[in-house]
């Protein structure tokens, strides 16, 4: 079979495999790393050996490729490269400029190529702008406690400049994220489909702004939908793209404590935030810290410590941007970061989120309120549009 | 000097320098270690040298003979110990039946003996019910949350016969002793006066239900008063009475925090119970695992996991005396644990403190009123007269 690109072309040929085989395709990716793209995709076409280069590593190469030709059918990498760059993108490989170096320390599980999609961050930017970087990951069905806690320690890092790194799920992810851009801070989404989706749908708004200011990126090419084990597998990426992972929430299962793991077993610091153990919420980070496998973190200047041990250069002090937090009192502060921008809550919750009495919580959303930061109905609390 | 008693009585003489010296004097105790407290007590008093006996290592014996001989006037401890007899207690002593050999962990810091104060605990008791036991310290201060884990804890190990050390002060301290009382075990509170007095006075009634199933002990005589120093030296013996110290609530600095270091010294296994990072409550607690001091717990399997390791003898299963806390669903359960005895609480409270929902928390407490456990007065809840 002929295929109708340039498969010398190394960008055509690692977006051509993206497309071939599942993230964390082993075989494929030993195939690739040994022979090249080019190679690689010529003995899978038929048109060309591995030989001498084929690793003897590889096993069930035959079988492999059977599942692999499957998908060679009307390949044409240049029509996805087309569709990336018309969303305002470009395609991270290894050989070029624009490739975050942190991920070669997974070594056989390094991906082909990433696809970033993005407004602001060219190959120049993207890999400085991760360096240094923080994962920050949690559960979907987050506490008012812990996206509180998580806009608390982005809100630090991500104003002295440390990439946020997150999956762009709601709960903890959107936290991060929203915290990252709201102090003018670079943050990057990594998503389990392609890029051109951004999922989850509620959560669109948030990674449109996402790939205006930061980036939203992937293993795989657009058109690839976000399944199970994609999730799965995506997160090793989470965990490679930053210098530290943090967990802030994360029952007992959950893919944070797989994120973790991955980055434990890249040798890189992993940090969790204790809560109570009376929620199902901090159960995991819980677990994480008892397994030894994290630091417990109480607060940013812990994620920093970990980030920058003592000796090593220090992170730029928090820049100047006025963030959305910055002159308020530390309780109006608590509240307004304990305040969800769409469905309300109630002062109750409100107090058990922020950690203050009631009435100083309602002190406080009476001030947030006059200076127009907070809005109530019906009991319910919100952040005021202009918040957001 | 010429003093009135029998010095050759061991529980004489020890009860004797229990009142000369303050706890922890390491001259007193190493004079006493050496030459054994009678020929000590003649040494003082003038009457006999420690000649030979008197170790090398005992620094400045001279000056501290001038602090100590102050005290010889009007000293005779068989009054100190007829008050005790009054009481209803004894005094254990290194030589003889009831002491706690769990103490001579403290090497030099043992104390001379430990005035015993108890109206269930002989001789032959004390020690056999406090092995294995657990110290639970923490807060005076400590919030509902606290004080409902501390509850969830001490239920099931004082349930399963594991004695329960504390300090009988305020908060997490009182929840120990109150819980173990509750569910029928047996509690010792450490005190840093006199077992005469039962500080503080608002735990009073508390400490006496102490006395009747339990003891209140120190290694002070009665009449004397708790200071300040003797609370520092006072907390050694809580951590060295038992096998394992958890600390449940603990500010940044505490005595809670030294307990933990004194018991880490005697490497013992310490555990410390985590909360959220926005409660200032919990900062002692995160500090000692984030130093490695403690083992981060989230419920009272785990501390039975420090206190017989896989491999030993299995604690008892809990014992069918029917507590406080038997037959109620677990949400009734958490919110009675939560509730106090004195003061009432609101409902956003204890939402804070059970982990409950405020629904669910509203539910249980209608529950618990119908069935003449819970009451409530201007919308303050606290337990009825008959659940305490």
């Amino acid at each position: 079979m002929r295929l109708p690109f340039d498969l010398d072309d190394p960008i055509l040929a690692r977006a051509a495999w993206s497309r071939i085989a599942e993230p964390a395709d082993r075989q494929a990716l030993a195939l690739v790393a040994a022979a090249g793209p080019a190679a690689a995709l010529r003995w899978l076409a038929g048109t060309g050996r591995v030989g001498a280069d084929r690793p003897d590593g590889i096993g069930g190469l035959e079988q492999a490729r059977e599942r692999w030709r499957a998908r060679l059918d009307g390949l044409d990498p240049r029509r996805e490269l087309d569709a990336l760059a018309r969303l305002g993108g470009w395609l991270a490989i290894p050989e070029a400029a624009g490739w975050p170096e942190a991920l070669a320390d997974l070594g056989a599980e390094t991906p082909f190529c990433l696809w970033v999609r993005t407004g602001a961050l060219g190959p120049a930017e993207l890999p400085e702008r991760l360096t240094p970087a923080v994962s920050v990951v949690g559960a979907r069905a987050a506490t008012a406690y812990g996206e509180s806690v998580a806009a608390g320690l982005v809100g630090d890092l991500a104003a002295r400049g440390v990439g946020i790194v997150s999956g762009g799920a709601f709960g903890i992810d959107a936290a991060a994220h929203r915290t990252a851009l709201a102090v003018g801070g670079v943050t990057v989404a990594v998503m389990a489909g392609g890029v051109d989706r951004l999922y989850p749908q509620g959560n669109e708004r948030l990674l449109a702004a996402v790939v205006a200011d930061g980036a939203v990126v992937s293993e795989l090419p657009p058109g690839a939908a976000p399944r199970r084990e994609r999730f799965l597998s995506r997160n090793r990426l989470i965990a490679a793209l930053s210098q530290v992972t943090v967990v802030v929430e994360a029952g007992w299962r959950s893919g944070a404590h797989r994120t973790a793991g991955v980055a434990a077993e890249l040798l890189r610091p992993v940090a969790a935030v204790p809560g109570p153990v009376t929620a199902a919420s901090s159960a995991g980070c819980h677990r994480l810290i008892r397994q030894g496998i994290a630091t417990l973190v109480t607060g940013a200047d812990e994620v920093r410590e970990l980030l920058a041990p003592l000796g090593s250069a220090p992170l730029a002090e928090p820049s100047a941007q006025p963030g959305l937090l910055d002159g308020l009192a530390p309780a109006d502060r608590q509240v307004l970061d304990s305040l969800p921008l769409r469905q309300g809550v109630t002062v109750t919750a409100l107090v058990m989120s922020s950690g203050l009495s009631a009435p100083q919580a309602m002190a406080a959303l009476s001030r947030l309120e006059r200076s127009g930061r907070a809005e109530q109905s019906d009991g319910l609390w919100r952040r005021s549009r202009v918040a957001r």
